[in-house]
């Protein structure tokens, strides 16, 4: 695979946003929050995925210029109408709106409607961080998950992430789908024609299947648990969670009716709400207890667990987040790996334009 | 199984609670709180679990009359101080403060020490909807489940609790541990003689292991998505997040830290807080739209699963708390069955405190 410096797909990301109408300052963010998932290895969520916003961009479902409004509020809660801006915008001006509700009355949090795809749910998380607060952030998705003992896909793959600031140690930061495999997970093994582990997907009738091309055939993708006996109830209950708070709580759409990201899928008739639906939120840590005090037991906290003892095979335990920072660093110096499919996306997206890539 | 009417099981419940030497309106609310597990058919919380609590209060780690007191506080958020007071009670008092500061400011939250087991998750959660909140619940709990990639038992079940008002249906409440399957779905092997099923439990080495005996032998409990490539990370993720919340926020014991809830264990060498912790909150609502068409729209959100197809050999989709409130009527009516163990056990409190069973 060909390394690209992350300076330089950066400054690509901002000269299309910008040429799709983006405000400077909305074409900076939107970009850092597309290579963040590049940094971290959700190669998925990335530069990846810019073709996908084009596309959308193209079918006039993104507004470049939108006017992101808080429509309802209380000191502590809110619903931001995101005005079918870029989720890559509207979500972290939303973290904004929570922050400053956190810094007031000691935390925030706001249901977003009329939104589209947001990156990485762990990017916003984490801008909690700077000012030690928690951050969390999550989204709803197209309907590709069909809810334990069902054969509709009626969620989304619903990722939750939270941040938490540490001392000396890197903070905790969770960011993962509430399904058992994410969907990047099953196209990387499409591209190696390879077969899924059982557990992850099931066929239109809902029978286990290995197929890494299930649901293309009809199939669903499965809530984290996998069956009922290995607890799919509980994943199916955080994805529903997930696109409650996202979705029902701010007026967005929720369950099958959420939009497709792909540009070639109809809309869903009849939507039950405007784009689609995020929740984010802040939490100060001294509206608990001194931060010094809290850091350093999250540091001991942290240690704990690096430095448990392993199965075999394994040479360490992990903690939420680690492995991200690690490779953000790695990648930072040595470039990012990108795929043929997606270095050819890319350059169609600088003809279109007339960048140079 | 003998079958218990409720009322004469919950009557006996407060005059053992009275004979611990709680005040009275501690000794009905905590009794409220263990038969709601029975009459929810969650049997290794309710009332099954009486003599662990009488036999904390005689190791003297239960204060029958704690001064419960809000230590910190901002307009949304604070810490309370349980002074050792059973769970059961200082859990739904935390919940009417996060109550009363959604009302003024939208949302609640309050972070947990020192506290004790406090029974169901659900209990505390499902006290929000009868004004319009959404309300949370979760508690961390002693060390059973290990780490993706470890051996050690760092981790509790740490359950997670969700509760959503909905108009006409019932409401949606979501109850469960962030383990594959919690502790009493394998005590109820264990009375069989009964094998587990791959991915509950792996032994003291980390290998795989059907025995539901493995605790016993060094092993531990794995958590949601059972191993990593079927997401263990993911419930690993889950349980952090809910020990970090309950403990790390408020100042209780974290990770293995966490005092066991049988009191023929010791204590843990060096705590690192006090009691064990637990997070509880509440969202307003109409701090985010309108309750009504919230409740129209979850309505439909309701619907939508409950009547969505099902995959072969099952006749139906379930919304989470849907069996618990089946179950509910079930034996508000006909009564709730207790194992000849657990009636033993009744019988043995009543002789000590001289009451009839």
């Amino acid at each position: 695979m060909d390394l690209f410096a992350y300076s330089d797909l950066r400054k690509f990301c901002e000269q299309v946003f910008t040429e799709m109408g983006c405000p400077p300052e909305d074409a900076e963010l939107a970009s850092d929050v597309l290579l963040a998932a590049d940094l971290r290895g959700v190669d998925s969520h990335g530069v990846a995925r810019l073709i996908g916003y084009v596309r959308l961009w193209e079918s006039d479902r993104i507004n470049p210029t939108p006017d992101i409004r808080l429509v309802h509020e209380t000191p502590s809660t809110g619903v931001v109408d995101g005005d079918s801006g870029l989720g890559l915008v509207v979500a972290p001006r939303a973290m904004e709106i929570v922050m400053e509700k956190a810094r007031h009355v000691g935390s925030g949090w706001i249901s977003i409607k009329n939104s589209n795809h947001f990156g990485i749910a762990g990017y916003h998380a984490m801008m909690a961080l700077k000012e030690d607060m928690i951050g969390m952030a999550m989204t709803n998705a197209s309907p590709l998950v069909a809810p334990t003992f069902s054969t509709d896909k009626l969620l989304g793959t619903n990722p939750i992430a939270v941040s938490i600031p540490a001392g000396e140690e890197s903070p905790f930061v969770a960011d993962f789908a509430t399904t058992t495999a994410a969907n990047g997970k099953l196209e990387i093994l499409q591209r190696k024609e390879a077969e899924a582990p059982l557990g992850w997907v099931q066929t239109a009738d809902g029978e286990v299947s290995t197929n890494a091309n299930e649901l293309k055939q009809g199939g669903a993708l499965l809530p984290l648990g996998s069956d009922r006996e290995h607890g799919s109830h509980k994943g199916y209950c955080l994805g529903s969670i997930v696109d409650i708070f996202s979705a029902v709580l701010s007026g967005a759409n929720y369950g099958p009716w959420v939009p497709p990201f792909v540009s070639f899928l109809p809309l869903p008739d009849n939507p039950v709400g405007e784009g689609i639906g995020h929740f984010v939120g802040a939490m100060r840590i001294d509206a608990f207890r001194p931060a010094k005090e809290f850091k350093d037991h999250m540091d001991n906290w942290i240690r704990t667990f690096k430095n448990a003892n392993t199965v075999n095979g394994q040479d360490k335990v992990y903690v939420p987040g680690e492995p991200e920072e690690r490779m953000t660093q790695e990648r930072m110096s040595s470039g990012i790996p990108l795929l043929p499919p997606v270095i050819n996306d890319l350059k169609s997206i600088a003809e279109k334009f007339s960048l140079s890539f």
